[in-house]
């Protein structure tokens, strides 16, 4: 249980640091709100990094292509002259209302906010472990079986299974294979098949180290275990002849890739269709005044899934979440023309006080 | 008037070349239809171009910085692999059920379209010359008071009156003053305070030639004129201290920029809201079936005259435009996966003609 932390004072939380989260902030920040990003993902990008951080992208308008990872790099910088706080790796475990109008929001690591408005960004929902489906294996502890490695030195000495053909998966079995400092008893690598997904380098490494006998290779998949007192003894591995083969390992590591889960977003007590949060296309407000929700987790009438939708989402969001807590309709101001932009993005010449906008 | 056109047949049509008509075009051809793109003006860019070419724009997403003109290159460049045939230059005369629930469309230099559906995305209007307001002036023709110079044959050897302080007035009093080709008798600049909108250079070299008595500068405003059997003989500037001072002239050039007129679009029969299109946020169509309308000229509630909004609403009337074309919900493909795309685009690998979207 994490020590309680002062509560966090905030115009507006937004909740999901993917692309669409990134632009809400910028959008949030002309307005001059202040704003703090939460993401359960350890950095920003959401999906553009986690599905496709390396596919070209053609469709957001003006940029010909770009990748996931450029794209939320230039999300990042245009971001930037706004100093918005992230709290990443956080999933946000509970929303309730403050009593005041305001929105009390806590994280599973304990940061807390009250919060005038609130915009849910989240895409799919918060994205989570893929995991390896075995009877009685979710009562293992995180020492035997784990789908991230927060501290290497827990399964150094010992006898690992490294599960996944990915680039995580490679990743984890070559340096459990080589470190000095955590280097495992001994890595069995196992995949279903022949066929790695990770840079042709990261493949040659792990090849030669299966050739020089440093690590084992087996092309197949964990169909069983044996724990007794739940202790990890050995995997049952099904080949792909249909042979069973047992492996000696005390830690079992799966690597299967991020899948989203809507999570604690579904609890909330917001309107929802099928899943996503139902809005109003004028400001993409859902059914309680001062929540907003943008992108792929809102439905209206025409609604597509697209990043270009997500981004005008925001500007009108950003604008709702203003109204909500001026009580007034905010000016619109150009970035070409108002030097009071100008001066919050930190562009630009000196503004004087009377500089009209 | 133009010898009559073959008509062209064509899924869309889409009335402006600014960056928000140019996007439509690009999503349109995402979708698979066959698109022309009409402006008034004689380059693509719209307001882009004309108000704003070098100032910085910093909201467009995942663009920090570009200027006017970039954000127009970085546009046609996405759109290229369409390769949209622009009709630049025309204004749309005339736009009338084909009575096969097709449009036919007529620009005033005579190009006609049969198209099935069009795409309105005309900004502030079609951008005209601002006019020099004087009674009786409007009743000389076109080689004595003109507002742009298609051929400067027209005015050489002849005493002109140059009047503006902006780009464009400096660069035709320069090229008259100057050119071995098409000199003028005498060139005077008039405009009415000694302040000039020019890059450095040619204010200075517009300095020196008046130093040198080759052209003549006069801070002032012509507020009359003299012109028996309608030939221009003279003008009355107005100088700054009140004065009027004739000056003997046989044509008058004038370049107050250009001003943005709705013009035809309020004559073609759709409901309006305060000189706005009224269309629905769903698919951007306006109150006639087959007709959208995206960017500034249109109106909902919610709406923001943004660039990000303009390019939201190009989307999701695209979709519209498929719908009305083929009867049902056209399918939404991604160009990080779509292998389709991918094809469209002239990108990536060659598709198999099995391969999954």
């Amino acid at each position: 249980m994490p020590a309680a932390q002062p509560v966090i004072e905030t115009d507006a939380v937004v909740v999901g640091a993917g692309p669409v989260g990134l632009f809400q902030a910028f959008q949030l920040g002309l307005l001059q709100l202040s704003v703090h990003l939460v993401d359960a993902l350890p950095y920003a990008g959401g999906q553009c990094i986690e599905l496709y951080p390396d596919k070209p992208i053609y469709d957001v308008p003006g940029v010909p292509v770009c990748t996931g990872r450029e794209l939320v790099a230039r999300l990042r910088q245009q971001l930037q002259p706004f100093a918005v706080p992230m709290h990443l790796g956080q999933e946000v475990a509970e929303i309730a209302p403050a009593g005041d109008g305001r929105f009390l929001l806590a994280t599973g690591a304990g940061t807390r906010f009250r919060a005038r408005t609130l915009v849910i960004a989240a895409g799919a929902g918060a994205f989570q472990p893929r995991r390896l489906k075995l009877d009685g294996l979710e009562s293992l502890d995180a020492s035997q079986v784990a789908y991230h490695v927060p501290d290497p030195a827990v399964f150094a000495g010992r006898r690992l299974a490294v599960v996944g053909g990915g680039d995580t998966a490679l990743e984890q079995a070559l340096a459990f294979a080589e470190s000095s400092d955590h280097r495992a008893a001994r890595v069995t690598l196992v995949h279903r098949r022949d066929v790695f997904q990770a840079p042709p380098e990261r493949i040659a490494r792990m090849r030669a180290l299966v050739a020089a006998g440093a690590m084992d290779l087996v092309i197949g998949q964990v169909t069983g275990f044996a724990a007794p007192g739940d202790r990890l003894q050995s995997l049952d591995l099904t080949l792909t002849d249909g042979s069973v083969r047992p492996l000696a390992a005390d830690a079992l590591l799966i690597f299967f890739g991020l899948s989203p889960k809507l999570g604690p977003v579904a609890e909330w007590g917001l309107a929802m269709e099928r899943k996503q949060l139902l809005v109003d296309p004028a400001d993409f407000g859902t059914s309680v005044p001062g929540i907003f929700a943008v992108g792929d987790i809102n439905t209206y009438p025409g609604k597509k899934k697209l990043l270009v939708s997500g981004f005008h989402e925001c500007a009108l969001a950003a604008f709702g979440a203003a109204r909500h807590i001026q009580g007034r309709e905010p000016l619109l101001q150009y970035t070409t023309t108002s030097s009071r932009l100008h001066a919050l993005l930190g562009v630009g010449g000196t503004p004087r006080a009377d500089a009209p906008d």
